[in-house]
């Protein structure tokens, strides 16, 4: 009976880690299109209803076209949804991002009361190609009066390939490094 | 000499602290006259040239009115001074706000590479009112590859006295606990 239960838990377990893994892959897809813009990012955010999977908004960085520094891709895609939504609170929704939310993306999530928030590359990761605030998404998170679940890195590798890709690099030259 | 030096260096010090008093104590009065509207909120912020003093962009948190879990005076503050000067940088410019930066706020002050922010109550005060993040704007600003100078609380009572006003604590009451 105990296997059984173990089995069946676990067997939930791997459904909900392909869920995740499905939604970012087509968090991929979608962010990847930016490589072949003018403007290649490799952030993008995709938020969904926890319980049916719905998709609600989803965004990508748009700090240079809209002289905006608060224009990451995930704090726009809440700010997309809750203005979608007509309501400033997320509770209910599940958000994704290609790389592991920054203290701004993630202390906005936790304002925004996102139930999950499900990561690709790390802070880290990205560090490797622009500047980052070392601070973990899943520090923040603990350190808060409201809760928020903070799951990652989910496909790593693949979300890496976003920072890597030639058209990035190239543009990446052009970001500040002050 | 060394005397001269120190009195010379301490005299510049007193100087900016009342300057950094002089703007604080004016942008209580601009936050303040939110608690006679239908929206009262205790956080306003106001954005000055470094050098110069010259005012570029103030306003409050509209996170109600906007339906917006970014729109904190701060971020608000960032947005639209970057929007004024078509540009994602405030490099040169510092930023007052009545309250500490939540890690939204203060990360979004990094990212807009902000010389200086300076702020009145202690995210410790403002819990005592409502929902927060218990992460220090020192510690972001430590902990991030671009660099920022933190200096408060700055006024603090004073900017207490916001969170304490009748029609404040009146409106706290309608405030998401969860």
């Amino acid at each position: 009976m105990l296997n059984y239960a173990m089995a069946v838990a676990s067997a939930g377990r791997a459904s909900v880690m392909s869920l995740d893994e499905e939604r970012m892959r087509e968090l991929y897809f979608f962010t990847a299109r930016t490589l072949e813009t003018a403007h290649p990012v490799p952030f993008g955010a995709l938020i969904v209803n926890t319980r049916s999977g719905e998709r609600l908004m989803r965004a990508t960085n748009a700090v240079a076209r809209e002289n905006d520094p608060s224009a990451h891709a995930e704090v726009r895609t809440v700010r997309l949804a809750c203005k979608k939504l007509r309501c400033p609170s997320l509770a209910g929704y599940t958000m994704y991002s290609t790389c592991e939310p920054c203290p701004m993306c993630m202390a906005n999530a936790l304002w925004a009361r996102l139930d999950r928030v499900v990561f690709g590359a790390t802070i880290a990761d990205a560090n490797r190609h622009c500047l980052q605030i070392h601070v973990a998404a899943k520090q923040i998170a603990r350190r808060a009066d409201m809760a928020c679940v903070v799951e990652g890195p989910v496909l790593r590798e693949l979300c890496c390939s976003l920072f890597t890709h030639p058209n990035m690099q190239r543009a990446f030259r052009t970001w500040s490094t002050r």
